[in-house]
């Protein structure tokens, strides 16, 4: 029997993204957002949903730029705390000592210390209400070259990323194997 | 030290959402989609991207109205199932032995058997590329009562959703509690 709980933003699961961008004056600064994912294969293409309040906004749309710097479950903590205070009080960064990277392609800095990065040029802006939506257009993918697998790609039980849970406001690992994709359904076929 | 991988969609995780929705003869039809996410807090708002080739694409755009069932991992055959053929070629819930139910709120079907539910009314539709995103207002949440914690909110532990990883095209489940979100963080306040 389903019961409904209204209409709430609950989808499982969300990821951790880290959203890198600089201010006017160049002072690297990082967001937690759960409000991003893939939207587009060819572009290849990524977003985030930002609130125009938060310090982050003016910097995508100033520079029409941001990364995307996954954490591993080590540095979960860092990434909460990247979610609770703003760029305009601190310097995040500084602050968790890890230590901002720029870009060789766009004008933003990702984190060194995190595994897995993506480099984002600003193609799609909407406004869709408490959340603007910025898509980014992927220039590069990179990863610390320890944790790739056989064929040279991320490898997602070394680098052991974290994800989200929206309802209960809790992090949580990447648990077992459960299937490979377009081919255990093939059962069915 | 950092490799390039090259402007690949990877990101972890990405959600397995299965959209429902009816074809013009009425036929419920499925399909898994990993583009995809929460968009906007206010109107809540959740997006799938589709490819304008698959059968759902006309759906969504004819009856301004989808659903995501989301499954739990018991169920990642008939998920990954959805994902490799067409509705144009088979009843997929037919094959799969699954109950579409009409949600009372909008013009599409969500699968009985599936633990979580969202049902949406289309109020975004932008062309990225190869994809094409539709973002749907969530009208209601419902999940099945015995899977919900003390407050009533969905319990991610009782649901036990799945993941997919886009570098290695496999799932899976979620793993161990890593904390809990604007809390861990204020370590560093």
């Amino acid at each position: 029997m389903k019961k409904s709980v209204g209409a709430k933003t609950i989808i499982y699961p969300t990821p951790v993204l880290i959203v890198g961008t600089y201010d006017k004056s160049g002072k690297p600064n990082v967001m937690n957002a759960a409000w991003g994912g893939i939207n587009c294969s060819d572009p290849p293409c990524v977003y985030v949903s930002v609130r125009e309040s938060r310090y982050t906004f003016d910097n995508i749309v100033e520079n029409e730029a941001f990364t995307i710097s996954i954490p591993t479950e080590e540095q979960v903590v860092e990434a909460d705390y990247f979610g609770i205070v703003s760029g305009r009080d601190a310097d995040k960064l500084a602050t968790t000592g890890l230590t901002p990277v720029k870009s060789d392609l766009v004008n933003a800095p990702y984190i060194h210390e995190f595994p897995l990065i993506l480099e984002c040029k600003l193609i799609h802006t909407v406004d869709l209400g408490a959340h603007t939506q910025f898509t980014g257009k992927i220039l590069d993918v990179k990863v610390d070259s320890e944790l790739t697998d056989s064929r040279g790609n991320p490898d997602i039980k070394k680098i052991n990323p974290i994800l989200y849970d929206p309802a209960g406001l809790a992090y949580y690992g990447i648990g077992e194997f459960k299937g490979q994709a377009f081919s255990i359904g093939k059962k069915f076929k």
